[in-house]
């Protein structure tokens, strides 16, 4: 493994390219039942070659060990037997769900008779560019064989050799099922140019790129891809305490959303509260962070209520910390707090906890976020969560799918017309 | 008019941007009803202001005479007084629609309780560049109000006047009806650093860019835009004739997938026809296009049963002619034809003509293109042949929508999730 190979890279990439776009032809008239066979082969696969993904595994644990990588990035990259169990469980999840492949979204016969089908099929080729989690091997393996897609994965180098050893069962598996192998490729090098290549779309090869990873990566892919990206930005959630809050709900909600998990991007990364429930309520609320080890940062008035705040810089709204520190802003009702999130937020998950349901109304239609919720944790956003399986990430963006991601957003439509030698005229 | 008021451009376009956001925001807060209100006072608006976009058209036109503009471009600017009725008209058709804004698309209930819904949203702000047809303004404007989305418009030079003009009773008509004016506005000014501020995407101010235009401006937005874009990009149809096509099905309808209109995006560039049938038929076929003035360029086997066909390049087989010119090849069978397509087709709109329904439907399966027809002619790849009323274009990508674009395709969704205090475990 080096990063020494730059000459070969754009055959190489060419020749990945190409091999995906027949498997995705393939796998586009497979049948709903060949897949869900396959599904169930690739998670028997996983279990058998446990003992293999794991040496990879300890391989690159130790190569970045070595390399002095930082532990949380450490902690990513290793798979122990339970992370191992998990990802075929998650391929089975996803072997029980229904696939919409084929299935007729609309269809309506034209006066002059034309019959006009609106089919889901396939997207294609998928690309995902992921760093440090070799785990997304198997969960988008998985997502695209369900979806019809053939999918390129392109990971950190330092998870090249775990990757390898999840991919390598899981196309033993479609092979066996009378799928194309290349449906899951990994792209076996650690050389940067391939990354441009995949970015350019590999001459057509590739219908969207899915980043995963840290805000700069996704924030790259973004910028330099020239084929469409489904991409999670950056997760800046709001939990808005409106006045008519449940007192109770308003404390365990709030150190949910902020504390259940920090670094999560549905993680509550600023607090609103009205003005005429704080003085009661935001001291209970600042109690339970606190003592669950949290830091707040708190605008004039929040601090005033709550002497452990530290006071919040405007930087502050804009922060996704992914860590046990929460912006406390407090607000002059319902529309201040709209406007908040709409000028700081990233539109990804913003709750508003209230027994008004006026008011919950107003804030679910306003709010123009991937997720809305009323009456419950941030902390829910992830496609799981949704009854997805799966999820191949959060989308920020406002086109083709917002919010989790799963197997039947990795679908488009075409439209099928059935006519009797029609002319138009 | 100028080019030369460059240092103004950057402030202009990011108050536009601003003014299109808070519009966004108003418009998607506001019923259906009112909107359809809005789109009937725009076109009656547009009825009365019919002499003061007649003479800002003839100055255009004038202007555009004076520069030595091309015949073709100066047929596409000049508004008579039917154009101009048509755009009324178009408004009402709009407006007779059905409005999917805050539908519902799925709701269900998950195991703790929450309460997910999927429900339609506009997009937000739709920034459009087109060139040319000023008529774009009002199809564009209706479109967006439809669906509850702002628009900023950037004409070409050449037909600013005339879309100025549209713009001012399509404005009046909102404001006079209750909703914003900004929500359809035309960049004022020529200055080229305007289009390159939409590229960018107004500092996130728009959410979409459409395209429309030559494949030239086309391919400018799609490699430079750090927003996304829905765009056409090539029409490259393709009519199959299968070896058990109807004869005189065959005659009619590849004459009018080719002449009824050789400019358009769905008009057939390549004929593709089964060798079984090709001695027989080619011929026949050939007569009906020779006859209606349209050039034939073949390969072998088809030149030496036409006489009248020059040899076609392997160029010929990518070329999108918009002209009466057909490329016509003799292939061996349904596998050769659906490989023909997928090597230099453009995902766009191809016919297979066939009695054989086994055949017909493994073309309409295989071809992974936006339309694929059975037994009818290409030019029907059309909003309004579908029933959309209007389109804004053919989208030629693959993710978000495919097909004709019309108000509903001008949507998005976003999760409205319900709870009772609901914390993630």
């Amino acid at each position: 493994m080096s990063d020494g190979d730059g000459a070969s890279a754009p055959a190489l990439m060419q020749e990945i390219g190409a091999r995906a776009r027949r498997a995705a032809h393939e796998l586009a008239q497979s049948t709903p039942a060949a897949r869900t066979r396959a599904l169930h082969a690739m998670a028997d696969q996983l279990d058998s070659a446990q003992e293999a993904i794991a040496a990879a595994n300890a391989e690159d644990v130790s190569a970045a060990q070595m390399r002095g990588l930082a532990a949380p990035l450490i902690d990513r990259l290793r798979l122990d037997p339970p992370r191992i169990a998990a990802m075929a469980q998650g391929l089975r999840t996803i072997a029980a769900q229904d696939d919409s492949i084929g299935a007729e979204l609309a269809r309506w016969t034209r006066p002059n008779g034309l019959d006009i089908a609106r089919i889901a099929v396939p997207i294609g080729v998928i690309g995902i560019i992921f760093e440090s989690r070799p785990n997304v091997t198997a969960d988008a393996a998985g997502l695209c064989v369900r979806s019809g897609n053939a999918v390129i994965l392109r990971c950190g180098s330092e998870a090249l050799r775990s990757a390898l050893a999840i991919a390598a069962p899981v196309q033993a598996a479609l092979a066996a099922r009378g799928l194309p192998a290349d449906a899951v490729q990994i792209v076996p090098t650690t050389d940067r140019a391939a990354v441009g290549a995949m970015l350019k779309g590999l001459d057509g090869a590739i219908d969207l790129l899915i980043p995963r990873g840290g805000k700069s990566l996704v924030a790259r892919v973004q910028d330099e891809a020239r084929v469409p990206v489904l991409g999670h930005l950056e997760g800046l959630c709001h939990t808005y305490v409106h006045a008519d809050a449940d007192p109770d709900m308003a404390v365990e909600v709030t150190y949910n959303a902020k504390m259940r998990r920090t670094g999560v991007c549905g993680a509550t990364e600023t607090l609103l509260i009205d003005k005429s429930c704080a003085p009661a309520l935001l001291p209970r609320i600042a109690a339970r962070l606190l003592a669950g080890g949290c830091a707040l940062r708190g605008d004039a008035a929040a601090c005033a209520l709550v002497p452990q705040a530290t006071p919040a810089s405007a930087a502050d709204w804009s922060r996704e910390y992914l860590d046990a520190i929460l912006a406390v802003r407090v607000v002059d009702g319902l529309d201040a707090a709209i406007d908040h999130i709409a000028r700081y937020g990233s539109q990804h998950t913003d709750a508003i906890l209230t027994e008004n349901a006026d008011a919950a109304a107003q804030f679910l239609a306003r709010v123009d976020s991937a997720i809305v919720l009323h009456n419950a944790s941030t902390q829910f956003a992830d496609g799981g969560e949704f009854g997805f399986g799966a999820e191949i990430g959060i989308a920020t963006g406002k086109l083709h799918a917002r919010g989790p991601v799963g197997a039947a957003q990795l679908t488009t439509y075409k439209y099928v017309v059935r006519g009797q030698g029609q002319r138009r005229p």
